[in-house]
C-alpha cells in the first residue's frame, strides 16, 4: 500500500529541521580508520542512539570489544540495535546503515571544512563528510519514524535497526554479532527481509535499486631496509633503497587501462556474453555521466557497455598511496627506511578474498625474489569482503520498485554497484532472506572523496522513498 | 701557529653551557621547507644574530625578499652577515653555516621530540633535529669567539660570517647576495679563504677534510586526472587513474642496484681508472661502517671501492615519496585525483642541473606519451646545485690538516662527499678563493633522518678544531 499523504506532506514541512539534524551529525568527525578519532565515533553512536530513542525506537548499544591498530588497543565503537513492534501479523524488516565516515582533511582539497555541513542554496547541495555516505540515509530512517512517533501512527511493519561504526574499516566485529543475533531468540530473529540504504544512483537523474555489489580485498606491501630514514646525499648509491623495490612492485600490479597484471585474478571471472551485455546497454547511463561525476574526460573507453561492465561486473585494482615515504610539500631529500604501499582489488562473483589472496601474495613475493634485494618484504591482506548478487524479482524488490514509482513517478534502474558493503552478504548469509539496496544519493555525490555532498532533493525525496518502502513491503 | 692552551681549557670548562645553547637552538623548529614554520626560521635568525653580537661580532640581517611557495607569498629568512677585524696584516677568513633544518615529526619515527635536545649521558649523544646539521657546527664558531670576547683576545685573522636560513630548500636568494657582497667594497671583499663546517666524517673514528661535493637536481612529476579524489569502488576500472601512470614512470628511473635508467645521465660521467680507485682504497672506511650508520646489512656491494665511489664520484637517484596520494595509516579506498612523485639526482663533475634536466624531462615526457593516458603530466625541476671539487694541497687545507692533528692527534681522511652544499660552489666561483669543508659530526649522525644527533665529543672537540683552524690558517 502507498504511504499516507500526511506523511509525505510532513516530510516536506520538516525539511529544514531534518537538514539541521544532518548538520549536527556531520559535525561529529566519526572517522573509524583514524585511531585519534575513535572517541568521536563512539560519541556519534551515543548521539544517534538518542535520536532513535526520541522517535520511539527501543535501542541497545552492543559492545564489540577491542581492536589492535598500529600497536595500540582501541575500543571498537558499539553497534546500535533498534526495535519497534512485534506483531505476528506484520512482516519484520531489518534496516542497516553506518555512522562512521572516511578520513577527510581540508588539505585534501576540500573547498570548505569537511565536518561543517554547508547548505548551498544555489546548487541545492548539502556538502560535508558523511552527508551521503552514510549519515544522510541513516537519518532518513529517523525522519520517517519521527512522523509516526509524533502522530502516534503505528508502523506498517515490525522494524529492526542495525547501525554500525566500522563500515569504512572492514566492519570489524560485526559479522559475529549478526550471526549471533540471527539465531532464534536473537535481535534479528524473525526478520523477513533487509533494506540497506548505503549506495548511489548510477547517474544524477534516475533512481536505482542495486542487486549486486563488488567485494574488496585490501593489501599493504611493506618494504624495509635501514634502521632509520637516511640522507640521500650520504647514502644514495651505497645501499638498497626500499622505495625503489616498492615502486617496482606497485608498477607490476595493474596497467593504466585497468587490466590486472596478477596472473590468475582476471581468469576467475567469466567473459560477458551478448545477453549479459544487453543489461548494461539498457541502463540510463552514458560516458558523459561518468566523466561528469569524475569531473574530467577520463573514461577508459568510449563504449558505454565496456565502462559499465568495468564498474559492475569486472574486478578492478587501484593504487591508493604509500605510507612512510615523504608525502609533504617541499623538497625533502630523504631515503625512507620503511614504506608501505596500499592497494585494493574490487571483487566480483565467483571471486572471494580467500580465492584471490594466494595469487596476490605469491605473485608479489615472486616479484620481490627476482629483485635480489637486501631489503625486507611483508605482504598483508588488511581486510576484505565477498561480492554479492541478489534476485531482483523478489517481493522485497517489487516493493522497492513501487515505492520508487510513487516517489519519483518512474521505475528504477536495476544496477550492480562497484563498491562493496560486506555486511550485505553477512545479512543474506546469516538470515537467509532477500536484501535490497535502496540508494538515496546520486552518482556524483563524491563519497570517499573531497567535497562529498547529498542533494537536498535526494535527502528529502529519499526520506519519502524509505517511508513508502515500509508501506509497500508491508503487504 | 697552534691555538693557546687557555682556549682549549676554556672549551672543556664551558662544555655544559655550550650544550645548553645548542639545546636553545634546537628548540626553535626552523624548518625552511614548511611554510607554516617560516616565522620560526626568522625567529632563529634573530636569536643567532643576538648570540653573535654577544661574543663581539658586528652583524647585519640582510633581507632576501619574498618567496612564492604553494601559491602563497612568504618572506625569505634573512641572511646573517658577521664581521670581526679589518687588519691589513691578517688573512681574512669567511665561515659559512645554516640555521634552518629539515622537516621532522615524532610520527616519522623519532624516539623523542625532534625539537627538544636530549643529552643522553649513557651514549654521549646530543639528540635533536639540527644538532649536527647544522646548528652544532654554527654554534661551534660562537663557542670559539666567546673565549676571545670574554678574555679580550684578538682573533688571529679577520673573520667574516655568512649564516643562512634556506640551505635545506635550495639556498634561495643566497647566490645573488654572495655575488653582490664579493664585489669591491662588499662584505666579503678581501676574503682569502673560506671554511664551511656542514658535513660529516666518513666514519665514526677518523676526522676528515672534504674537497668534493655532489650536486643535486630535485624533480617533481605530477600526474592529474579527475577533478577530485574518487571512490575506487565507484570509479575503479572506469577511468584513467593518475597513480597508475605515476608509479609506472617512477619505476623507470632507477634500478635497485642504483643504476640510473634515464638515457644520457650516467654517460656524462667518466669511468674511474685504477689510479683513481686507489684514493678510495686508502680511506679509513669499511662496508661495516656504512652498514652500521645505515643500521642494517644493506650495502649495494661487498667491494669497499665500489660503495665509496657510489657515494663520492658517481651520480645517484633516490625516490623520496609521493604528494597527494593516501599516506596515512589505515585502509582508505581512494583514487587520488592529483599525485606528485618526488625524486632527486645527486650530480658529479662534469654534470650540472642544466646539463641533466633535458635528459630527465624529455625521458619522462616520452614515457608518458607511450602510456596514451587521458591524465595530464607536469615535470618540474624544483631546485638544484652544481657539484664541486677543490685543490686539497692548498694552504687552506694544510691549515685544516694541522688543526686536525693538534686536536685529534691524527691526520684527516681526504674525502669527497655525497651530499650537496650548493653555496660551496657559489663562494668558490664568486670569490675565486679556496674553500675547505671542515666537518664536526660523524658519519652516523643521521642528518635529514630520524633521531639526528651529534656526539658530545664531536661538539666539544669540534669547537677546539674550528678554533685551532683559525690559528693555523693565520700564518
Amino acid at each position: 500500500m502507498p504511504a499516507p499523504q500526511e506523511f509525505i506532506k510532513y516530510i516536506d514541512d520538516k525539511a529544514d529541521a531534518f537538514i539541521q539534524r544532518l548538520s549536527d551529525a556531520v559535525a561529529i568527525p566519526s572517522v573509524s580508520s583514524d585511531a585519534s578519532r575513535r572517541q568521536d565515533v563512539i560519541k556519534m553512536a551515543n548521539w544517534l542512539s538518542e535520536q532513535l530513542q526520541a522517535v520511539g525506537v527501543t535501542t541497545q548499544l552492543t559492545d564489540l570489544g577491542k581492536q589492535q591498530i598500529e600497536g595500540q588497543e582501541l575500543p571498537l565503537p558499539p553497534v546500535i540495535l533498534g526495535k519497534i513492534g512485534n506483531d505476528k501479523n506484520k512482516k519484520t524488516i531489518l534496516v542497516y546503515g553506518h555512522f562512521d565516515v572516511q578520513p577527510a582533511f581540508k588539505s585534501d582539497g576540500w573547498d570548505t571544512d569537511p565536518f561543517t555541513l554547508v547548505n548551498d542554496k544555489a546548487t541545492g547541495r548539502l556538502i560535508g563528510r558523511g552527508a551521503s555516505d552514510d549519515k544522510g540515509p541513516v537519518l532518513g530512517w529517523v525522519n520517517v519514524l519521527q512522523w509516526h512517533h509524533e502522530n502516534k501512527k503505528e508502523l506498517p511493519v515490525n522494524l529492526r535497526c542495525c547501525f554500525e561504526g566500522m563500515e569504512e574499516s572492514g566492519s570489524e566485529g560485526l559479522d559475529d554479532l549478526v550471526a549471533r543475533e540471527s539465531k532464534p531468540g536473537g535481535w534479528f530473529d524473525g526478520v523477513d527481509a533487509v533494506c540497506i540504504s548505503d549506495n548511489y544512483w548510477l547517474n544524477t537523474r534516475t533512481p536505482a535499486l542495486t542487486y549486486g555489489l563488488r567485494g574488496l580485498s585490501y593489501y599493504r606491501v611493506t618494504v624495509s631496509g635501514p634502521a632509520r630514514d637516511l640522507h640521500s646525499g650520504v647514502f644514495g648509491r651505497t645501499v638498497y633503497e626500499p622505495m625503489t623495490d616498492l615502486i617496482y612492485i606497485m608498477s607490476k600490479l595493474v596497467d593504466n587501462r585497468g587490466h590486472i597484471l596478477i596472473p590468475g585474478v582476471e581468469d576467475q571471472v567469466g567473459i560477458a556474453d551478448e545477453e549479459e551485455k544487453k543489461i548494461y546497454q539498457a541502463l540510463d547511463y552514458s560516458i558523459q555521466d561518468v566523466e561528469e561525476s569524475a569531473g574530467a574526460p577520463i573514461a577508459l573507453s568510449s563504449d558505454k557497455v565496456e565502462v559499465l561492465m568495468g564498474r559492475m561486473r569486472n574486478p578492478s585494482l587501484s593504487l591508493h598511496g604509500i605510507e612512510g615515504a615523504f608525502s609533504g610539500v617541499g623538497a625533502k631529500t630523504v631515503i625512507p627506511a620503511k614504506v608501505s604501499g596500499k592497494f585494493s582489488i574490487r571483487l566480483v562473483p565467483p571471486q572471494t578474498p580467500e580465492s584471490v589472496d594466494p595469487f596476490v601474495i605469491s605473485y608479489i613475493e615472486e616479484l620481490f625474489k627476482g629483485l635480489n634485494s637486501k631489503s625486507k618484504l611483508e605482504v598483508e591482506s588488511l581486510h576484505g569482503g565477498k561480492p554479492w548478487v541478489a534476485d531482483h524479482n523478489h517481493w522485497n524488490y517489487e516493493a522497492a520498485k513501487r515505492a520508487t514509482w510513487s516517489t519519483y513517478n518512474r521505475l528504477p534502474d536495476l544496477t550492480r554497484e562497484g563498491g562493496s558493503i560486506p555486511v550485505t552478504l553477512t545479512f543474506a548469509d546469516c538470515l537467509g532472506v532477500n536484501v535490497v539496496l535502496l540508494p538515496m544519493g546520486r552518482g556524483d555525490d563524491g563519497a570517499h572523496s573531497t567535497n562529498e555532498k547529498i542533494d537536498r532533493f535526494n535527502f528529502i525525496e529519499g526520506t519519502k522513498l524509505l517511508g513508502s518502502y515500509l508501506y509497500e513491503v508491508a503487504v
